[in-house]
């Protein structure tokens, strides 16, 4: 077998800016460390807050640390049940052209114009593990899953550096369609 | 490329036994078509029924006709999203030592005590089909997705013969997984 990474598999969350966290949870609000998260210095937070479309409303866990834009990651099905149309796989970050919503928090709410989208598979890793691996950042490599629904999911993409630790991130659609559970680990295909 | 055949997505939905049927809907009860199917003599029905589970309730569209068996057919997403645990992946009709559910019609309910799975993906083709891709009946194929999530599912079973029609059934968490659409042509690896 080849270099493995662990699984992680992202439940529907949003990012907040620190304009949007005092909105939502009043002036000066900071985030509480619920757990920490595989990646250096990210966490889940106490905090949570509503988001509502067309066709229904969903509570999302809040991710710290606060970021420069307000993101949205849902899985596809999310998307069905509040009635979002056209929401685009993308990398995190990469916000351009994707829709808004209504975000609802103990204090205030607010309506982003964009910042909702369908993460898009990655892989984490170190500079050390990248080079272990035979990567480089932003190499598109593709992952098997063994197993009863067992596949292959193409289109991963790498990221690599020292903000980074081993961890393939895909979301409840992704693991659910291989039947997986967290921490399994899986094999890169070069 | 190789034979293709065109994708199914199945939302969550039931077949009903006609005894249990006749408890939901009324003594008597038969089912409206409300839409052929691509499986020959296979129709969604008007009648829609509620499941309700530990943590929530969904409404399921039943399928006819009418079956020996009911059998619940949920994605693995449906399946937290209702409160149910261990939901195995299964066969249609193989239903030993599946967990059972509350079935709630307009005219009664029923409690049953087996029935509900996540299904197999599987590919239908009918005899001529089946001898075109070069496949025999429960042969065990992959299955290739191209585009933005790009994938390959393992563990794909053919049911082949003249009560079948080329179409590769998945639930919503895999059609979601690759981003596919109704009717999208996807080859068959051997």
């Amino acid at each position: 077998m080849g270099y493995t990474v662990p699984v992680g598999i992202s439940n529907k969350h949003i990012h907040l800016s620190q304009a949007d966290l005092e909105v939502l949870f009043g002036e000066g609000a900071t985030l509480t460390k619920k757990k920490d998260l595989k990646q250096p210095g990210q966490f889940a937070a106490e905090e949570q807050v509503q988001i509502v479309g067309p066709k229904g409303s969903a509570t999302l866990r809040v991710l710290g640390p606060t970021r420069k834009e307000t993101q949205v990651e849902l899985a596809m099905t999310d998307t069905r049940t509040l009635g979002l149309k056209g929401v685009p796989v993308r990398q995190s970050g990469k916000l351009d052209g994707t829709p808004g919503i209504k975000i609802v928090g103990p204090k205030g709410e607010i309506e982003i114009d964009h910042g909702v989208m369908v993460a898009q598979r990655h892989i984490h890793l170190s500079a050390a593990q990248a080079k272990e691996a035979g990567v480089v950042d932003q190499q598109v490599v593709s992952v098997k899953v063994l197993g009863e629904r067992e596949l292959v999911f193409g289109n991963v993409v790498c990221r690599c550096g020292d903000a980074h630790e081993r961890e393939f991130h895909i979301d409840t659609d992704e693991g659910n369609a291989a039947a997986l559970a967290n921490d399994v680990e899986v094999e890169i295909l070069l």
